[in-house]
């Protein structure tokens, strides 16, 4: 295995968050599911906006969260993402490099206009989205840098990615590229319903070995197997994928391997103020001690001080440096 | 006099603010005045947001933050700024909208685009803005609605509108209007180094009778008057203008009249994070003390109870509803 370029890299769909508070009434009148990611199309876009109340803006996307993470623990990390030439796509562009992540996929220069997430944040610091995919949706295999990926140790993409009609090509190119390598290849589930849309393509990607590591939360992993069972879904992700990491809030996250079981406590918070880009920080902090000679149980709890540090802000991408955090833990 | 249809109508430059952390070096370093608005060009802008960390979005303007403040107080709030037909435009007239405010200025067809601050918090809690004033120039009198400044109790522009070039016939007529209609005229200074460029024409203002309640901050005040003593500038004022507000951060705010004086506290706050906003927040709960038949104790009061909010998140305009802020203190 030749030397790396980069610890991490993540691809995923490029989106600038809108994000305001709401009550439970509002979702409910608005049919927004709450704590999922909702599809939207351009007339609901408007029409949920316009029933938004005043908003803050900022970069978002799942794996762009992850790769902002991984690079604020002092990382090096790369993103593969899909904005269109417009005032949205350059706050993305600017915030992911000036985080320190390279990031040079080709702008959209035709419509749709950068995506947008917009995020309802609950009293209970839940977050509700409703993503429009604008210039995601143009994400291709031409866009995989292959130099990138095969200098990457680890690289990572979203299962949301299976929601536009081309990534999936591109996933599949960088997942041949990284293991002809001998890097590593890993996807989170992202959401309990597009594990519903796509259960058996992502199923296959585990057992067919494309995906050596996988991220999920515990309604995401139940979701896989379509059981009620936390400890069945479990030994079920033991059997399919090499290492499986998954999320469980407040309770923690529990570490698999075909023979390994870690349980890791969650780091204590003081306040809850926004779940936005838990999972995508637990993620990068997991990758981040993986790519760094972490053991397993280190990995976990790097994952869990990362996540506690973004549901503590408004916003999903840690205001703070991750490295220094590091530091002052002891991790 | 008739009966009002808006409580206070202020008038400002629409910006959308671009806020990202820094540290007192990184200022020095830009050659970025601390505490100060400066203004900036294109290229300026340019090389300033290739030099910052990441960043999240925000409506502000300072006039839009005391309209947005007002409203949120539960008053009745108007706003006249010009923005672009861009995506920043639309951030800005959603956000000013969805608080509840009037706002139907017509946004420019062509360059430049929306104005944009980049607002860099250094650790103290300080904000050093940074603002490329771009559609704000052309703002001007025809997109003063006659009508709205006729049924305001209140009526209340930034100092900084006599940076771009014709917002200032704007305001003199706005003042013409609100005068035939027996309504009361407002400024706040804005800023000490804005103070230094137009001295003479805000003083001329307030000793002209144009300006009846004048608001600023002990750096402004000072500056208006050329001296070092607070004492001796809240004299001139008193001679100057028939009420002023003048604000003292952590030392609470002083109001005056021609034989009146005020000193009120600042309301106690948990942690200073970002001081954005303070001073147009305290103009707010002012104005909708005054404009709700408070007394200038109370409109005091009010005022601090809004800035002490608003610099304790990140962002300028309080994501809180300040209406219910007042009535759990019993103000």
């Amino acid at each position: 295995m030749n030397d790396t370029r980069f610890d991490v890299l993540t691809i995923g769909n490029a989106i600038v968050d809108i994000i305001a508070n709401a009550d439970d009434d509002f979702l409910v009148g608005n049919e927004i599911v709450k704590g999922a990611m909702n599809l939207i199309d351009a007339d609901r876009a408007v029409m949920l906006y316009d029933a938004m109340g005043p908003a803050m803006e900022a970069s978002g996307g799942s794996a762009g969260n992850t790769a902002a993470g991984v690079a604020s623990l002092g990382g090096r990390a790369a993103y593969f993402g899909k904005v269109a030439d417009d005032q949205l796509g350059e706050f993305f562009r600017h915030d992911i490099r000036a985080a320190g992540v390279h990031f040079e996929t080709r702008s959209l220069q035709t419509t749709p206009p950068t995506a947008r997430s917009m995020i309802f944040v609950t009293p209970d610091g839940e977050r509700s989205m409703n993503t429009y995919l604008g210039a995601c949706v143009e994400l291709g295999p031409e866009d995989i840098e292959k130099e990138v990926v095969a200098s990457a140790a680890v690289t990572y993409f979203e299962g949301y990615l299976w929601d536009p009609p081309l990534a999936k090509d591109a996933i599949r190119l960088a997942a041949d590229i990284a293991h002809a390598h001998d890097r590593r290849f890993s996807m989170t589930l992202s959401d309990p319903f597009c594990v519903d849309r796509y259960r058996s393509e992502f199923l296959e990607l585990m057992r067919s070995g494309t995906v050596d590591i996988v991220f999920a939360n515990e309604a995401e992993l139940k979701s896989l197997y379509q059981t009620a069972s936390f400890e069945a879904a479990l030994d079920a992700v033991r059997a399919d994928c090499a290492l499986a990491a998954v999320t469980r809030s407040e309770k923690g996250s529990v570490i698999v391997t075909r023979d390994e079981t870690h349980a890791i406590n969650a780091f204590p918070i003081e306040t809850l103020v926004d779940t936005t880009g838990a999972g995508d920080l637990y993620a990068a902090g997991f990758l981040f001690g993986l790519t760094n000679g972490r053991n397993l149980v280190e990995c976990g709890h790097i994952g869990s001080l990362a996540a506690a540090r973004v549901i503590q802000q408004f916003g999903p991408r840690p205001r703070e440096s991750l490295k220094a955090l590091l530091e002052q833990e002891g991790l």
